[in-house]
């Protein structure tokens, strides 16, 4: 029962940034977003994601990565268009 | 070492939505945020809360409970403000 909880709270936290970062990316509007709440969001994917290379622990790594790219992408798109 | 990375990861998981929250509910502005991406991150804090539970991580249950409200309250103000 966990296992499958924990799952699917991994899938759903790996994918979740992908609709944000294509409405960005596609209307290039980011005046509603936070840029400190994004940077933080950043900073905390990348300490799982180092986490997760320190523990070995591949789901997180290859889920981290993932996130990264996304949450990088929103970020990039916040500095860039403002 | 890990433990220390984890611990921070945590943190900084807990609190990164706490600007966007501010942000939202100060300005009422949300067009540029994305309902879907926050339904999904709503989500997926909701199933991270629940396999806390279930593994009675307590960590986990109260950086939770913290992420459901912050983010719970961002889906709220969309959904409010359009």
């Amino acid at each position: 029962m966990e296992d499958i909880v924990g799952a699917l709270a991994a899938i759903i936290s790996t994918i979740c940034w992908l609709p944000q970062t294509i409405k960005t990316w596609r209307t290039r509007e980011t005046k509603d977003l936070s840029l400190p709440a994004n940077l933080l969001i950043l900073a905390s994917v990348a300490l799982w994601l180092i986490y997760g290379i320190l523990l070995g622990a591949w789901p997180m790594i290859v889920a981290n990565i993932v996130a990264v790219t996304l949450v990088g992408a929103i970020v990039t798109a916040k500095l860039k268009f403002g």
